[in-house]
This record gives structure tokens, sequence and C-alpha cells, in this order.
């Protein structure tokens, strides 16, 4: 599995390949800065490791393609953060430590630097040097149904718009999709079968969802990097208010062994579950019990 | 070349395939009104009748891949204007003869639309049955750059933000860029050289753009289905504002003639010459000369 680091460095390089830096003497300034704040620092990087850990079980024949996958997913959660954060949806102020995109460059290039990660990602995958190029199209169709409608992402901020939403539709669309979509990539992009190993993302995001919601309810802003408190002030359905907060701890320790129970039997089935395991107490550390 | 009519359709079936319309149980049904909103009526669709034009000049060897990248240039110029139309940016109220997206369906159902007809876009083209299916990584590269930065119209509308921009950097990116697409796309899909066909789409972009900046001092809004007076509104720079109407006019035909020397010889030239040349007219009426 990639370290940290290699992520890290791919994600730079798509910046740098693709985006006007500033030593860029043709492209606008500010719109490779802002995109440079919406992309780093990052958060944990979940779902890159995710694919990268699935492609790894599955035999890593085309680490390029794994990783262009990778740093594609990546690329989109990010662009979902910048648009989620602006005025017209959360208002959010802090993101990840530091200030929102568009508290930092303005409303206009918070939209601009979305669009631009969006096309980004679809950018890497077209442009890999791929082992397998045949794989490349059907990649880029997994990763565009988790992000656009109905099913990904973009779908799922939607359902904040309609009059009447079900939670798990919501929860689905806005986390499951990139997750299931990460999982899948993992396996596509190295010869394994994607459906096979989908569920064990969708029952990962779900899990994540729920976490967040349990984290948006316990957790102090500067340990998050973004303010909590944020489902009841934006009247957001929620695990944590549904269930309550110990029903929704509950239910997250039951979507991770479902998770693990998922992964498909193969020779990195074992390092696999270790990861789920040790994710799951990052996500929702034991020492948060005994402060409920 | 095809017909308006079958444009139509096939936006109508991207629209239809991977978006919940609002008969779909499982997707977010003002996301899906608000998208077709976007898309329907149409303008002109010059971006997808250009590729198609030029396929066909090129022999028009794989007509589903062609008319994909046509429907996903279109659809990327649908959700730029979208975008464009915001408050933060024009604040347009009204665009092709009805209520701008974000008047229609609120700011937050305008930024969501913009980023998914950005990822259909990517998605028609991924799922598309090519008879030629190694030339999609290459045409989803070529629209990608068209599309984001730093030349795409993404950078384009990002020159806006800045607090220097040149005019020709500006306008090549955020008009001339879909339109070398457009050109580069048709010959790529149809197997043909895509950089010589490159030229044509650039002067026939930088043609439209001035275009555009005459009617946006001419037009009335009734006409253009769009209010007109936005440059010196925004204090935005134009080719009007910068060589006076009559030199605006005359750099048009200027730029019209380069286009038409700029088409590679073929068995198609002639009738490409004769549409290149109706759409200047249908563009810039030369009774627009008798009223200034």
């Amino acid at each position: 599995m990639a370290s940290a680091h290699s992520v890290k460095q791919a994600l730079e390089q798509a910046l740098g390949s693709a985006v006007a830096l500033s030593e860029s003497p043709h492209g606008p300034a500010l719109l490779a800065k802002a995109t440079h704040h919406a992309v780093f620092p990052g958060g944990a990087r979940i779902r890159p490791h995710l694919v990268l850990a699935v492609a790894s079980a599955c035999g890593h024949d085309d680490p390029e393609l794994s990783m262009a996958a990778a740093v594609a997913l990546e690329l989109l959660h990010c662009a979902s953060l910048v648009h989620d954060d602006l005025p017209c949806f959360d208002d959010a102020a802090t993101r990840r430590g530091q200030p929102s995109v568009h508290k930092a460059f303005g409303e206009r290039l918070a939209v601009l630097t979305g669009d631009g990660l969006i096309v980004l990602a679809f950018q890497v995958l077209a442009s890999v040097k791929a082992r397998h190029p045949q794989r490349i199209a059907a990649t880029i169709g997994l990763i565009a149904q988790a992000t656009g409608a109905p099913e990904g992402i973009v779908a799922g901020q939607a359902w904040e718009c309609e009059p009447k939403a079900n939670l798990r539709d919501y929860q689905r669309a806005k986390t499951g999709a990139l997750f299931a979509a990460a999982t899948a990539c993992g396996a596509m992009t190295a010869g394994g079968h994607a459906e096979s190993w989908r569920p064990l993302g969708e029952w990962l995001g779900e899990a994540y969802q729920v976490a967040d919601d349990i984290r948006d309810v316990i957790g102090d802003p500067q340990s998050m990097g973004k303010p909590t408190g944020q489902d009841v002030a934006h009247d957001r359905q929620s695990a944590a208010r549904e269930l309550g907060l110990m029903g929704a701890i509950q239910n997250f320790d039951l979507l991770v062994g479902k998770a693990i129970r998922a992964i498909p039997s193969c020779p990195g089935a074992p390092s696999l579950r270790a990861l789920v395991l040790a994710e799951s107490e990052r996500l929702v550390p034991r020492e948060i019990l005994e402060r409920v």
C-alpha cells in the first residue's frame, strides 16, 4: 500500500501539471492559489488510501492507474468541501483548521476552484500512463457515477434542497457514493472485480457518516478543524439527532463490523481488516465513550 | 452532418440516463428539474454542431463517439452559463429567454446543477459505445484541458477575479478553448489529426467572442434572451469597448476570414466554409451595420 507521502506527492503533481501554479505565466494565479488551498493541507485522505489498500489487496498490477483513481477521488472530495462551505450552503468560515476557500479567496474563486477540481479529477484519469489503458474509461465511469446525479455526492448535497428527503438516500449519496467508488475503483484499476468490492465501501461510507454526525455533536472545533454543531444549526438530519448519541455509537460499531465482514477473501484481507479497525478507532476514539 | 434534432435528442438522452428525471424514485427531483432547465431550450448549440461538422469532414467513422464529444462540450458550456449567471458573478436574472437557474431554483441548486453538468459531460464520454474506444481517453483529455485550468473556461472566468488580465488570455480561455476543443474533438473522434483542426476553432472562438461583445452593445435583451450592456455594467474588458463598435465589426470579419482559411483541405472543406459564413451572418447580421 502506498504511503501518505506518495498520495501527497501525486496530488501535488496533479495540481502542478494541470493547474497554473503562481509561477505559470499564462494562467490566473489566484485560481491556482485557491486550488492549492483547497487541497493542502489535507484531512486524513481516507478515500485515496482506501483505493490503494484495495488495489494492493487485488494485486496492484497497474499502480499508476490506481494512484490516478485515488487522486481523482480526493480532488472530487475537496471540490465538494469547497462548494459545501459556500455561503449559500453551510457558510463555513473554517475547514481543516484554516479559512475556507471562500473566506480566504472570495466566493467567486471558491465556485471556480470547485469547478476546476472536478475537471482536474477527470483530466488526471484521462492522461494517466496506464499499463491497462482499456480500464480507464470504466474507471472514469465509476467515478462520475459516484459524483453526479442521481446517486453521487452532487445529488447528496441536492437532497438538502428538497422539501423531503430520506436520511439513508441522503447519506448514501452524500458520503457513501465516494467510499463505494473508492473500493470499486481500487479493484477495477488492479484488474479485480469492482462490484464485489463495492459493499465494503458502502458500509465504510455509512460508518464514516455516522462518525461524522457523532463528531459534529461531541468534537470540539479546534481538533476537528471545522465548526461543529452544524447539523442542529442547519436543521439537518443526522444519525446522532435521530438515534441519540449512544444509539449512534452502537450503530457505528455495527457498521464497522459489517464492513469488515464484507471484505472479499484474498491474500490481503487480514491487513485490510486491521486497517479498517485502526481507522474506526481514529474516527470514533473509545475515549469519547467516557465523555458521554 | 447531424441535424439539430439529433443533437437535441442526444442531450435529452444524456440527461435522461444519468440525471434523475422527476419520475425517478431515488434521485433529488429539483436537481433534475434545474438541470433540464439549464440545458433546454438551448441557444444555437454552435459547439456541438461544430464538433459534428468537423467529424463529418474527417470521415465520421465513429458517429457515437463524435456525438458524445458534441454533447459533452454543450453540457460544459451550459454548466459555465449557470455558474457565470450566479449572484457572485453576473447576477443575471435571465438566460436564453427564461429565468436563469438560480432565479428559478435558488442559488444552491444552481451551484449543484453546474457541478452535475460538468460530471455528466465526462460520464457521457466514459460510457459511450465507441467503435474506437482507444480514442475515448484522449478525447476526455482534450475536453478537460479546454474546461479546467490554466487555459480552459474555468480559468477564463477566473481571469475576472485577477487584479490584472490580458484581454486576449481572458477571451482565449473563456471562449476560445471550447471552440478549439470542438474542432479538435471533431477530428480526434473521427480519426483525424486533432491539432491540424484546432486553429479553425481558435479563430472561430475569437470571432464568436467579438460578436458577443458587439451584440452586448447593440443587441436588445429580448432577441438575445439575456441582459445586454453587461460588459460596461461589470466593467469588463471587451473588443467593442477597446476598438469601438466599427473597429470590432471589422475585426470580426477579419477573424471569420482567418477561420475559413484555416480549414484543412479535405473533401468536406467547401461545405464547412459555407457553414462558417452562414454562422457569421447569423452572429453579426449585416443589418447591424445599417444601425451603427
